[in-house]
């Protein structure tokens, strides 16, 4: 299993490399009746698109969109959706560093010990522009999760050592800063020590956050496809992802029960929770308050100051990456993780559909 | 999807209720030739049995496990293996409360609007028992990975704010101490802090860390079954986890890329890295180095304080838990991590199998 | 994968071998709500019970089905139903034939090439008791059936050269003979039939047919998980199968399109075929008409006849197979056809209920 | 799940509608260090091409597949490989009746069923032209199984009435004739049997063989994943298929054990059998032998006879289906059934790796 498939009912299949012909993903499961059009779809591709700011690689890449199959007059018909982005900036690079030699905190290495061989333009398939596929099957998901009033709200939380509190989120503007962050002050701030990573030859880590209301009670697989479980591997499926936390997530090792558990109240008629330490999710099921999860993002790892490393002949080298890189991957990294938490969440409403021989007879009977 | 199955070549499918008459586990996908005994499993079993100490429940379960199919003349054949363990302590037990009611922190509330009815006995499905099954497949995993020299060492690294700094590790006591900790002083420290716990009738969470040494590089399938996200997914699973992190996981983002990065050497022959910030695993695929995992622990959600809920009627109530429970998950639950992260290796191990015709062509030509 | 799980939504996983401890079965994915007793599973177990007649094995089995998981107060919970029989005839037998040699017809020779070794106890994993698990599942899988008005009917329609026409069923007497076969004078054929093959140490083939009623149209997935590709695979799985078919099956070989194809009528505003060459199947879709499905069956292997071999030394040697067999395996097969078929549809109508977004809408919504 | 996606390890997703502008697959599994052409591709696609004869369709498509992903320097890389076919003759057709109306032995009315709305222009998803992704997919199983030595032979071995003998192959020609039969003058046969189906207005049925020699033993997962129960789902899931079988088939129903067993037979230290009733695969594991599988063509559903039928009003209607049509789906079948076994095939004997732990030492220690 290469792994290029997640999802069970509503399934993601994506394919390509960074300069290949194209990029692209095949949309398995989607409902039929859905209207989707590619505008929808390019909407969220822009929001990862390269050359949006000085913090973002020169690439150019309009990154446009195209439907081959699977919707018909407007809407979506119930067979496979196939996307696809064709990569316009394929100049011929001098490739010869990347080739011969293993690049610190990438998978250049990794990639030669498993396959015994790579594609080494720009990267190939480990190359960021791998989220393409992700991205266009999380606007799909995303089309599904509207029709069903679940919303999304994805953002930047931290930027090396700037970050928000909870308490100072505006998410109007969210939108209104290159970095998606939810404070214009903080994205200032933030920007502000991007720029001295640039001048320091070096790249920053940070903190996204996905908030997601609306979402049902009840959903979720127990014991190992649990929605906890299956947004931590979508999550962490992302290239720089090396952590991944639901609700209180790792302040809950010095929390206290008494503290941790969120009490029960009854409100006109409805079961809601005085607090939200879970972050939405009890035993693996929505628990229908909103759903918290974060995702720890690490510094980009092409930095042009001069790295020690070891080329594929077994000799120690230095190395400098020339070219600019995004000095963080975080901005860019926003939608992406919107994008597999919006699969996720698509594919376990429709495993929950058979939870209860009630909604079995409701839809045969 | 209930979600009861758990890999894809190497796969455990668990069931059973906290009350009913057993608990167990299919192991599916087990190579034949390995030797494999009952003690050998039993083993990981005590491992997580209750009543070791005044900091766990004190039920009653001797948890022995039976081999019912897939071994024979104390060889594994191939075919599944079923793991059997009896509940015997099974008293009929007031679960009134239990009953009608929503327990906050535990799952009585998503099951009721997932399902519409539940087992309320213990929690059923939910209970910590159900990691019985998880164990039991682990075991066997860990048999395989001792075949190919693969060594797991799992502890306790934090329970509430006593955390052991990675320079005062000691692994030779870990199993000296009732909480698994690898510094006898901070355990006794740890202990202390339980017992405060314990009089204030409260609970504690905690910090699990797992090594995995001997791992060849090589293994993950990108770009959705990477190494970290199926090790995500596998530990999440596990009831209390609320996040998970690999190498220097959440402190990566305030990290920069000059320090995160870890250097390539070549020593001997051999390619190796002067750190391992990256925990063992670049772009998903395993690098060689050790592998470092750790799981955030929430606290136990049953104390016995009053605590504020709601019953099934939709009224407000108060609610009492009553018995004597572990005030700290954490102990019993190293060993369920570590097999999680077990069973996770063994499988991407046998589907890295498949990554180069090399390979086909070895077994086959 | 060692195959031992059959379903995505609706999923049995079987285990046991012949003469080990026990045999069974995790049934995943049932839905909550369903009523479900031990007599209902034991049912269908008894029609495929050793000992019924002269026609099947001596053996002596019981195959009592324990219920470990999954039902509470009589209902099913969602969670996994595991579902155990003890083997009670494990008799100390001399299996040193069977051990060191291949016998024609069985896997004995397979396993040993794709194990290395093998539970030679009465044939091990590839016994025909391997089926209880299978049955103990299509029995689940049935009584949702049931819940939504969908019937099968399944029966010997041939055994050697005796062979059924359509036009002389007589379904009420299919549990009146020994046979399962929908006609008594047939069924006393096929007996004498069956007693002459005794008599020559010889075994017979012959054809299951199953009938599937009250089955709604639109079920199957294209393009892979068709209903009939689903039905082949979960038929052909069955140890003695070597051919399926579905509606006019072969026979459309030397068929015309004119003939072949089913004209649609309305009557009473309803959509029907005037015909059903299809078996109820366009597109690997049902239609909305009877689902027919046929299984050609092989002859018992182990027959007493002297028979030339190999042994694992690789001398040449003959065999004669002691013991009492089955001559026909056909009438045992009967429930196991139909309980593959059972979980089959029971898999494929849940897989169908994410087919258009109203559905989601009717339960989200 | 739609169903798109065939096999575990070695798996294909295809997508594509008729009149949409493209049909392609992705191919993920596949191992690294093949070396694929787009010209060994084109080939499997040439013979499944319209256009070659008067008996297949007038619609003119070069079907011309592209790489664009997967492979780099003229070998795989192990990442995905996306392959697409653009539609060239996508002329404006009045669709109104098919749009309105239910062709007999079509799926038009059961998508319609399912999915409340269809791609009504030449089938959509339902087309023939579907099977394009499937033989682009079965070429690259194809050069894997080359690579292990493993050969493929599929052929016509009847139209309607004219059915080839066994003892009559001349595997020389089956490429020298248009029907893809292995014996010339059967083939004129069938050619002037199908020149009067043509004036009929009518179609023909058919039966599609295929040899694969060079399978070593045991590979098949029991007890659901056999060789032969894959192999029965992978060609049962072709359009027009109506019936698989493996070796003897559905004449083993009036067989006798004493015949059917093949026996084993010990040749210069190789285990043999003397005969191959069982079509290469005893238990669902491959013995070594030639494995025989067949499939059972329907007659082509579009003929230009008036046929009575439905309209999507409900009124009963006459249709006369224009264009010129195939007057036998079977010659362009052989290559589709090739490459369905092709892929099963390829994906098995990559599950059957982990079946030893001898395996997993020999590529990991």
């Amino acid at each position: 299993m290469a792994g290029s498939t997640f999802g069970t009912l509503f399934r993601i299949t994506t394919w390509g490399e960074s300069h290949g012909p194209a990029l692209g993903v095949v949309v398995d499961g989607c409902p039929a009746g859905i209207p989707l059009t590619t505008d929808y779809i390019q909407a969220f591709l822009d929001r990862r698109k390269p050359g949006q700011s000085k913090f973002t690689t020169a690439r150019r890449e309009s990154d446009t969109v195209e439907i081959l199959s699977g919707v018909f007059e407007g809407y979506t018909t119930g067979t496979p959706i196939s996307l696809v982005v064709r990569n316009n900036d394929q100049r011929s690079h001098d490739y010869s560093n990347i080739k011969d030699c293993y690049r610190p905190g990438h998978a250049d290495y990794t990639f030669d010990k498993k396959y015994g061989l790579r594609d080494y333009r720009g990267g190939g398939r480990t190359s960021g522009r791998e989220t393409i596929g992700r991205v266009a099957g999380g606007a799909v998901a995303s089309r599904i999760l509207e029709c069903l009033r679940i919303k999304l709200t994805t953002y930047t939380k931290a930027i090396g050592p700037v970050s928000i509190p909870s308490d100072a989120y505006d998410y109007s503007v969210i939108n209104e800063n290159r970095l998606y962050m939810p404070n214009s002050e903080y994205a200032q701030q933030a920007a502000a020590y991007l720029e001295q990573c640039i001048s320091d030859q070096d790249s920053s880590g940070g903190l996204i956050e996905c908030i997601i209301e609306g979402m049902p009670a009840g959903v979720g697989e127990p014991v190992f496809d649990k929605l906890d479980a299956s947004l931590a591997k979508a999550v962490m499926s992302i290239g720089a992802v090396k952590g991944v936390e639901i609700g209180d997530g790792f302040s809950v090792t010095s929390s206290k029960g008494s503290i941790n558990n969120d009490s029960f109240i009854s409100e006109n008629g409805q079961v809601l929770k005085q607090t939200n330490h879970s972050g939405g999710i009890l035993g693996g099921i929505s628990d229908g308050s909103s759903i918290i999860l974060r995702a720890a993002i690490k510094p980009t790892p092409s930095i042009s100051q001069p790295q020690k490393t070891v080329n594929t002949a077994g000799e120690n080298i230095e190395i400098a990456i020339s070219g600019r890189h995004d000095p963080v991957i975080v901005p860019r990294a926003v939608v992406v993780v919107e994008s597999m938490a919006a699969i996720t969440l698509t594919d376990l409403l429709m495993q929950n559909m058979t939870s209860r021989i009630e909604y079995l007879k409701n839809i045969y009977l």
